[in-house]
């Protein structure tokens, strides 16, 4: 099934304990598209950059089979940049610089090859801009998940929450979970966030793994207790990428295939902390992704008889 | 198989934000002995009361099955109070009041009847009152499980890996795991620990689940995403006895039968967080506790067939 994908394509500057970067691919859509094209599904993303921005790197994301005709290019405009800096628990960081650029006036525009998308998969942006998306679509695709984060609810609330009430399944965090329902138990919250329109809301917890909810039931995923965490950057991008890209190439949106989805997400997500950037997404082939996938399940089995 | 409990038998006085009490049976033992009585093992206690130890509380414990012979009366002495007030998280709490009383003496003698045992449950003590209940044993037990807390780091921190080098298991919580090892990865500070003694170590996060470990491999237990935690003061003490309680009611001490163990214990623990102190433990019947880990065994499973 095809797969559209709106999100930042984007230059990463990124510091940690480990060592620091240039200016190196990033952006949403990047670590979406390619979590995605691991998984062999045809993914088509929408993004703004500047002439600034490689044809090497267009030429990676077509040399994994992404299609790259809705990035729209300003010749004179400058990409997208965030630089940042990892403390040593890896867990926090500082944002060092945020250059909007191209980004500042983004206004995306769906090619006529991507308005039949069944899955649609919209990255962390404005509200605004993930709603017009929405719009450009001829038929309302099969499953549009949504990614956002804490910046939108305290500055876009209203179109935040129209928005919400448009899509399928809502991925955010804890603390974004709690902030967007005001209530601090994680099960509530996901009773009210499901009340605002998703059917599906995925909480992410980092190294705590993840929650699935829908009205009636949850999952509870783990994630992979890992030695080192070289680079955390993009790996909610990749586990959404993973997620959605799962759902796609199977074409089953039901509970318990979301609940496989998620496991594929975080088994991705896995490998792209394991290196700076998308280095490692870019050589995860089909023996490493089963060898993790592996992992996961024994990780969490276990049998028990009840009397 | 028998189970012998060291740990304190007390007063808590708690507020939540749902209200308060006066002093209530609380202490370590206390709530591990209930929670593997619930799985109908035989369980002694060691510890140490005031006068002011109301006749009944020890009826309860024996009415539950537990032997109370070697928990020693101090006549003129005041039993261990402990007050506390939970943030409006539930997860933070402020201790109000810390009275040691007959505590501060505790030189506990293991009664004859009590050295034979098979199962050793260690909870919350100084190191040093630890040790001397494992060398009161005639033959050393077939498994010593191991409570212990930061406190314990920063002052006896030479006796502490004395005890730990003696015990079987080391249930801690995660941020105790990276003081104990000067890790932040919890996989790492494993490594470490499991370095120091223990075959097993247990690392309990809370609402987040908890991490079991051995040298080779590592299960990852989910906890249930309560809608309320009314007071969450014994959940520690009650996993822990759910996971001796299971151990000892099947006298099998494998990695695959510690797995079913870790989620007997986050079961039995999730009810004592439903009302104050023991109340809810000592209402659960076979059924509530069937029901509770069909939800837990529900909420982990997946299946996904490797190409």
């Amino acid at each position: 099934m095809s797969l559209v994908v709106v999100g930042t394509v984007a230059f990463d500057a990124i510091e940690t304990p480990f060592g620091k970067t240039d200016k190196i691919l990033g952006g949403a859509a990047t670590f979406i598209g390619l979590a995605a094209s691991k998984l062999n599904v045809k993914t088509k993303i929408v993004s703004v950059i500047g002439g600034d921005f490689p044809q090497e790197h267009l030429d990676l994301l077509n040399d994994n089979g992404i299609e790259t005709s809705g990035i729209k290019i300003i010749p004179d405009g400058k990409t997208f940049f965030w630089a940042g800096r990892y403390h040593n628990d890896m867990n926090t960081r500082d944002t060092l610089v945020t250059e909007l650029n191209v980004l500042a006036d983004f206004d995306p525009v769906l090619p006529e090859s991507y308005k039949d998308c069944s899955y649609l998969m919209l990255g962390n942006l404005t509200p605004q801009i993930q709603k017009r998306v929405i719009q450009q679509c001829a038929v309302r695709p099969k499953l549009i998940v949504m990614d956002t984060m804490n910046f939108w609810m305290n500055t876009a609330w209203d179109d935040l929450m129209e928005v919400i009430s448009m899509v399928d399944v809502l991925t955010i965090n804890d603390e974004e979970a709690r902030q967007l329902s005001g209530e601090y138990s994680l099960a509530r919250a996901a009773k009210k966030i499901i009340a605002m329109g998703p059917k599906f809301l995925v909480i992410k917890k980092g190294e705590h793994g993840a929650l699935l909810f829908n009205k009636d039931n949850v999952f509870f995923a783990p994630a992979l207790p890992l030695e080192e965490v070289f680079d955390p950057t993009g790996a909610g991008d990749t586990f959404a990428g993973g997620f959605i890209g799962y759902l796609a190439k199977t074409d089953d949106i039901s509970f318990s295939n979301m609940k496989r989805a998620i496991i594929y997400g975080s088994a991705m997500a896995s490998f792209t902390v394991e290196q700076f950037g998308t280095e490692r997404l870019q050589t995860v082939d089909n023996a490493d992704l089963n060898n993790r996938l592996r992992l996961f399940t024994d990780m969490v089995r276990f049998d028990i008889t009840l009397g």
